[in-house]
């Protein structure tokens, strides 16, 4: 499978086999896809908090009350760190938001390539997620993903709806 | 080459050669990987830039005065616009950085595909750049890239530092 075949193919998956969780090796081949992505300056500032256990996995659904999203085996969350990203020195910008996401991408993007479903996840409750895994006060997250086997007969719609190249290219 | 060989292969590259420009066909491409790119509620709050006009490049890369920068035959800049990207209700929280970070990383990584060299830059001067492409109010950029083939000769790394995955992985 090429990369522009990944992309279309990968879409936000609302429908998890709750007893089919993922094995370790392919765990880590998602994760490590993460681990290799790029950050500015190589500052890497943070931590892949995998969910996985009953209890906690009880705790973190609290954050987002979508009915397939307590299905799902195993919750991904990128935790940074403020305090180790990147930091402009013309106007103070902090790079951390970017660096996370660029992760998060790589990693549902390795998760897609393996047959396994995610949903990128920004509508959560951020009170009750920084409750349930204990953030600290220099400690941040802008998205988390569950990751799992879609449930079978579950279909993808298989196509994307999206502006027209023409209304969101300007050339100069 | 698939997805884990094609991220292992991606690096920054600061070497380009001025006179390969890159073809319409191809452009289209990589910035249609952009184009399908998810985005918080589906809101596409974006203009991907190009700059490829000797006039525009020279005001352009006035804001990043590495020599490499200076000789990309065309710099993709990622415009968002605030007013049209998705706030969560709980805090006010504006996904427009996460949004354009992932259309950036599809279109960097498509680039790779491409055999095109790419390099994540976030440490220009925005005063500049904004003056440059004349950012409006409501509008934001978090990064840009060159978009060139590399000069003849040039080589890459080869190899990526970071951290083992030990350190950056917390099961729970």
């Amino acid at each position: 499978m090429n990369f522009y075949e990944l992309i279309r193919r990968r879409e936000s998956v609302r429908d998890y086999d709750p007893n089919k969780t993922i094995d370790d090796t392919v765990l880590n081949r998602i994760l490590n896809a993460g681990r290799l992505a790029p950050s500015a300056s190589n500052m890497q500032p943070w931590i892949f908090l995998l969910v996985s256990s009953k209890e906690k996995l009880e705790k973190v659904r609290a954050c987002y009350k979508k009915s397939w999203f307590q299905q799902a085996p195993h919750i991904l969350i990128i935790i940074g760190d403020t305090t180790k990203s990147w930091i402009r020195s013309y106007d103070g910008y902090n790079s951390i938001e970017t660096d996370l996401t660029i992760a998060m991408d790589h990693i549902i993007l390795a998760a897609e390539y393996e047959n396994i479903g995610t949903c990128w996840v920004e509508a959560y409750d951020l009170k009750i997620l920084s409750d349930a895994i204990s953030l600290k006060e220099n400690e941040v997250v802008f998205s988390i993903t569950p990751l799992g086997y879609q449930n079978k007969g579950y279909q993808k719609l298989g196509k994307k709806k999206r502006k027209p190249l023409e209304e969101i290219i300007k050339i100069i």
